[in-house]
């Protein structure tokens, strides 16, 4: 499908920057950045990996959850829960 | 209905604890306590804030986007995008 | 001291303040208001928390953390600390 | 030094393992996990880099921060407000 290949390349490019993000961070330690300067680095890369979290529970839930209730029953309870938990876990990380 | 009155009861009363810790907090600055005891209250209460958060959420999720998302259509999208910009609100806060 | 009674002040507007949110949340639950409503005036009510947690870690880091370190030695190491985990008690709720 | 060193390894080696997290992700996306298991697998990232964080955070109040709070006067006002700006940034992403 295309949307769902379109939205798949979009992750893998974000989750691609965040590991380069990580990947400069070591290199800002190699080279005794100042401290401050990699915690601020840290928190750029804390964000984008939230936005990306963030973007792949709106497709979850735009997707199977939204089925899976179009459907009803436990099956529609046990997604719904599923994804609260995941949201919980998000924003207590 | 039965269920929503246990809820909201419930709502309340985490709210009502809610407040009283941060009353809590204004008579701890108003007795000079400790900073780092303060602190750790603030953390207290927003951790309380945060679950009665999530619980709402999950509510919220399993009748009003879940009854939308069976009915399906521009009213679903509209439920689960609105909910999705709720929980970055969260993940951000 | 002019400063501290200042300081003092101001955070308890600003707790003053926090409670009238939570106040106003409780007033929403029991007018049935809308859950996405809701769950945006508890991401209010969470950053004004963590707005005066930040400022009064600052306050603490100045005045308390400050004097210890400059007469340095085991209470300083132990301020430091004491302070690191308050800090990732705030980062983590 | 010695201790550096060994913070510094330490460092590098918390790093490389988010760096593995982050690869990890791409991998999941590229084989279409389930999207609950790659939001649990962000959440991990994200507390993973937040130690990281918090480690390096009161490393720099131990040396730095106490350092410029030792000599006193205006440099270690900015030294502490500095931080303060990071563990905002921090606190806030």
């Amino acid at each position: 499908m295309v949307g769902y290949t379109k939205a798949k390349e979009d992750h893998l490019r974000r989750l691609r920057r965040v590991e380069g993000q990580v990947r400069g961070l070591q290199r800002m330690v190699e080279q005794d950045k100042y401290c401050i300067d990699v915690l601020t680095q840290v928190s750029a890369a804390n964000r984008a990996l939230q936005s990306f979290a963030l973007e792949l529970l709106e497709q979850h839930m735009t997707h199977c959850v939204a089925e899976a209730a179009a459907k009803g029953g436990a099956e529609a309870d046990a997604k719904v829960q599923e994804a609260a938990a995941a949201i919980a876990r998000l924003v207590r990380s």
